[in-house]
């Protein structure tokens, strides 16, 4: 077995997702838990900041999935959560009135795959019945931390994603036969290609990818045939088609089954976003609202789901150094579905 | 079975640590495996940034352990690994050059029990022979981002602590009889009683100490007499003494066994320290470089380790939000001890 690249056995009991106003407007709109539906009041969800409303966000999307599982807090015996905030509090503060032994992470825009593999792991390795996964990003609190102030106002490059104001939460559980299951991960090795430009977070991140989707092939034998759907958290239309030449030299053809979070979210050309989605929220809620609904009714039978991150930070960038990636990859297979015997 | 409290089966093959100078300064000056012996030059590490020298510092932690346990980075599965910087940059771009499946944490100065902990867990399930973790904190890169800026000058209080120069890397393994064990672990809950003194750390983190401790000694059924030591991160003086004394409502005299890494580190009168060392560098190194070969040598046989944070952001500080706190415990003990049977 190639290291970090595991066999698991836990199910996805459920998804819930919490998104701003444009989200709402995009193409997915209808498929959000809760949405925000007044344009321009700046997605506050009730809040006097939106670093505190992107916690809001993360304490709204744990109580909708605790709701559809009808679990309670008490049942769940470990929570992982992230975010993109300066110190992650968006989860630590949000998810303060949830006292659930927590582990918090950091993996930029993979932090919901990598939370979803940890708790995959660890209903697998017998530490817990239930856990809790939670991720969120918020636009403004993003964009004024990463790049410039809000009301700067500067031209924003075709490259340029728009980072997703929401959040979801899973809970991951022991195997039930009638849940979309959790059956195979691997953990992403970060990698530098030399990008440092912050309006191309897409092509930082595709190397990551690639080099985990060519780690994955290689240690189960398989190939982007035998899955419906590969799905990228938020490489955009830039970063995806990077991936996909990438794939090309390794000699597997993506496109045919390759989607991506971040050209889901948005409809690019009538919202603007430019290269389409990112943040943590992005592969987070396109998989609570869009992908997982199709696993469960078992349109989509087999999918790989990469959560591409970019370690990028503005005062490193400032220092001259480069944008380094990661991408952490969970397989999901519908209920009924055959899981793989292959590895481990 | 608590949630959350955990049975686990795994050694902890090595550490090795890399401090700054005035770490080298102060009681366990010699104990560490590298240090920067030059006064006053700003512990940079030959880096042209603070934050660059944090780096560098755990390419060398995780450089060092490796020489430790004669193994080689293809032999590391898995690593796990955080610190105090903005975006967890501090690890993110110093462990590039190990290109091992990652998993970044924050867990602000619990980091090293997070991992540690994660770590130990997937020996455990059985994903990983060998896993590493590491954490970091530098002083210069710390405060003047959590603070203000270095040439400030500010007065500092008498419950402000000193954040640690330094990085200390560790590897947990399959289980060895000739090494040190982990055989149980808790997972911390963030508590927040309303502490918002940046120059309070000790404060805000206590009452997660206790509430972990409390946990762990009702699940399973120990008292602080069953250890030769427990032993918090980076409480301090003050913290270390509002832990006590919250023990002690709960009927548990920890006095006769606590001990702090923040207190160990410094000689705080003398080095100016005010209440002790801080940061997520501190209980690393000094678990490598104390802690972990009084174990090994059977000197302490049975001992807890809390990692302690503070999840405290300047800028919902500034919003006027509080710090809360959490705290992971292991429980290790000497390759010869018996291990406990008494959970799972």
């Amino acid at each position: 077995m190639e290291r970090g690249i595991f066999t698991l056995n836990a199910s996805l009991l459920a998804g819930a997702s919490v998104v701003g106003y444009k989200e709402y407007e995009g193409p997915l709109g209808d498929r959000f838990d809760f949405y925000n539906d007044r344009k321009n009041d700046g997605d506050y969800f009730g809040q006097k900041s939106y670093e505190a409303a992107e916690s809001e966000m993360q304490r709204m999307a744990l109580g909708a999935v605790l709701d559809k599982t009808t679990l309670t807090q008490e049942q769940l015996d470990v929570m992982f959560a992230g975010d993109l905030q300066n110190q992650c509090t968006g989860a630590a503060y949000g998810l303060l009135s949830y006292p659930v032994p927590y582990f918090g992470l950091y993996g930029a825009c993979s932090t919901m795959a990598e939370g979803l593999l940890l708790g995959a792991m660890t209903v697998s390795g017998g530490f817990a019945r239930h856990c809790a996964t939670v991720a969120s990003s918020h636009n403004c609190s993003a964009e004024r931390q990463y790049r410039t102030p809000l009301n700067y106002g500067g031209q924003r490059t075709p490259t340029a994603q728009w980072t997703v104001t929401g959040a979801a939460a899973f809970v991951v559980s022991e195997p039930r036969a009638d849940r979309v299951r959790i059956v195979r991960g691997a953990v992403g090795i970060t990698r530098d290609l030399g990008i440092n430009d912050t309006n191309n977070m897409g092509a930082a991140m595709a190397p990551a990818a690639a080099d985990t989707l060519c780690r994955f092939f290689r240690a189960t034998d398989t190939q982007p045939s035998d899955y419906d759907v590969i799905v990228t958290g938020d490489l955009g239309t830039e970063g995806g088609a990077i991936l996909c030449d990438l794939m090309r030299l390794e000699r597997y053809e993506l496109a045919p089954v390759y989607d991506d979070c971040g050209m889901r979210i948005y409809n690019n050309e009538a919202q603007d976003t430019h290269a389409g989605g990112s943040g943590c929220g992005c592969s987070a809620v396109v998989l609570a609202a869009h992908f997982l609904p199709l696993l469960q009714s078992g349109s989509i039978r087999r999918m790989l789901i990469l959560g591409t991150g970019a370690m990028m930070s503005p005062d490193r960038i400032k220092q001259g150094e480069n944008i380094p990636g990661i991408a952490h990859l969970l397989e999901l297979v519908a209920p009924d579905a055959v899981p793989p015997e292959n590895i481990r």
